[in-house]
């Protein structure tokens, strides 16, 4: 079945998977919808998307993605309202960003109108796979990937832009405790520590193994010269509450640049909870636990949206951050998630619907 | 067409390619042999691998290798001799520093003898595709990607050992020029730099195509911290002879161990050239380009062999390095490449006959 919704074409599944799917008991990103967006560099030009059933990928040996991990992906979600309308947060925040990413990968940026019209294409024929439920969202993945061919290390002359989306459920069960990282880095001054880059991701999995094994859940990601700074976790940006104040470390070029992190300042600059962009120490949190003035300390991105962070360890001492009855993080979470979700005013104008 | 060599199974190609490939003129690492080994990691463990037809891998979308680079690679190459013997240079160093980086990547370690038994009933199926012409070999790829599913940002449940092979000649055509790097950076302090893992190469390509329009070749890589010191090219172990004397940098957790360089300072010692294992700084370099005391630089690698390089570029200025009537680089890459050959005697016991 074949049929064409704003200009792109739609390959139907011949069978939905719904049916199989317990909306009320959703993990994260592990049942995908019957649909998926393809669309292909070929030729020196991006081809047109198509949306087709979601469905295996067919690849050469050779194929670059293999070997050279030339990629990048984002992450985002879809909401849907008591009436049924669908909203996405900021999505031409992470169009940009995939852009961003793409540019510092050699990979060759996408047209925004492939990306949007793509996006809303998908999200209709997939509109039923959108839970409903409180907590739940569909989790969207556009991810490029290096398809051409070839064991020269050197950009493909292929590749393939993908959107595949979840159904989702909560990122973190249960509270968080962290480890701040004193050996292992996760990037480097110069590096592509602000791109959404695959190998970004692979380079983390040893160190939080180890920090799992020592019972924590992430690994809080320092400064790869000095340790002496706190960067970021790995898929959220990190906040810290001493005394009334909260603050976050700048971007850099080994920083995401997130968009729950700069939601979150706007937020809370706008409740007139004082804030600041500014380089925080592992020796100021440290001393902070310690007198009684570290407050809270939470994590912030797209698939955890505000996890509080119950303790963190460092140099083999554990600290615990004393549970508070009303928290920066959960009000925040509460103004962020009403927005998303379309259940309160936008004044940010962030909100965007999908229709 | 099935059978069973060294215990491991075989599924012939139908048919073969060979006739299409000109022997003549090989390009690098741009067509594959008839046949493949594959090994799968499932259910907590490998399984026996098979050599297959070459043929496509199909994946789900999901896969971890398109979205968090979980990725492993080494480079090989195997030559044959007058007699039709076949040889492999210190393969097991290539088997071990795969499980190095497997460990790094959160990999499962892959055991020696899938490896070894692998690689040699493999080339033996495909011992056609040895080229025998000078300055050919069988470049040889074994490497291991994430083919297990969820976008979850952890390790994957599943995973694929692979080994393809491409009759290739010169990985460099014509002289070599590099730009020694000032603002990007391919590896942190505590990151994965040491491993021969996808993402490091992807992160190189853009820096090198900005070097490449300015007229380089490669990018000389320096310390993401201040930018003083040599560290390594995209594939390549960097020497530099200041007057008589040969220096290389040491290896840290930023820079690859290479087989090609450890088997070229092992080799200068033993021809009584003085070797200095150091750090070396750019100032020094430049200096030396300037005084005239540079004799020499070159780069080191299995894909590249030995490289002699031309001269460089750094904040804006260029530096020739005159060519000499007899120099380390040929001196050393006839010894090396005679060795590898079956051309000479292997004091070192470097050589692995495949029988
Ligand atoms: C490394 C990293 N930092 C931070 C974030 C949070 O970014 P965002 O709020 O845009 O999702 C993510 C995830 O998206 C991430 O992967
Ligand atoms: C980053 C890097 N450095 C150095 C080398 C050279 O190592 P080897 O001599 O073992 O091939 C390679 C290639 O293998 C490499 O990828």
């Amino acid at each position: 079945m074949s049929a064409i919704i704003n200009n792109i074409e739609i390959i139907k599944a011949k069978s939905t998977k719904i049916n199989d799917v317990d909306f009320d008991d959703l993990k994260f990103g592990s049942v995908f919808s019957d649909h998926m967006l393809v669309c292909n560099y070929e030729n020196g030009k991006w081809q047109a998307p198509k949306v087709t059933p979601y469905e295996p990928i067919t690849l050469d040996p050779s194929a670059k993605i293999f070997h050279y991990g030339q990629s990048i992906f984002e992450g985002m979600k879809a909401y849907k309202d008591e009436n049924e309308n669908v909203w996405l947060f900021r999505p031409l925040d992470n169009f940009k960003r995939l852009n961003i990413s793409a540019k510092r990968l050699a990979i060759p940026e996408l047209p925004e109108n492939y990306f949007m019209e793509g996006l809303k294409t998908l999200l209709e024929v997939d509109s039923d796979w959108i839970p409903k439920n409180e907590g739940s969202s569909l989790y969207i993945r556009p991810f490029i990937f290096a398809s051409g061919n070839g064991f020269h290390a050197s950009p493909a002359d292929a590749y393939k832009f993908i959107i595949c989306t979840a159904p989702s459920g909560a990122y973190f069960s249960g509270k968080v405790k962290v480890l701040i990282e004193e050996k292992y880095s996760r990037s480097a001054n110069g590096g592509v520590g602000f791109a959404k880059a695959g190998g970004n991701y692979a380079g983390q999995f040893y160190p939080t193994q180890l920090a799992i094994e020592k019972g924590y859940q992430q690994v809080i990601w320092t400064d790869d010269n000095t340790h002496e700074y706190i960067e970021e976790a790995g898929a959220m940006n990190i906040f810290v509450r001493i005394n009334d104040t909260l603050i976050t470390g700048p971007t850099s070029d080994r920083i995401l640049d997130g968009i729950t992190r700069k939601s979150i300042i706007q937020l809370a600059e706008a409740e007139n909870i004082p804030v600041e962009v500014r380089k925080i120490s592992v020796k100021e949190v440290v001393e902070a636990a310690k007198n009684g003035s570290l407050k809270e300390m939470f994590g912030a991105g797209t698939a955890a949206v505000i996890s509080p962070i119950s303790g963190f360890g460092f140099k083999d001492e554990d600290f615990d951050i004393p549970e508070l009855e009303e928290t920066y993080a959960s009000f925040l979470k509460k103004r962020i998630t009403d927005i998303q979700t379309n259940k309160t005013e936008d004044p940010f104008g962030w909100r965007y619907e999908v229709k």
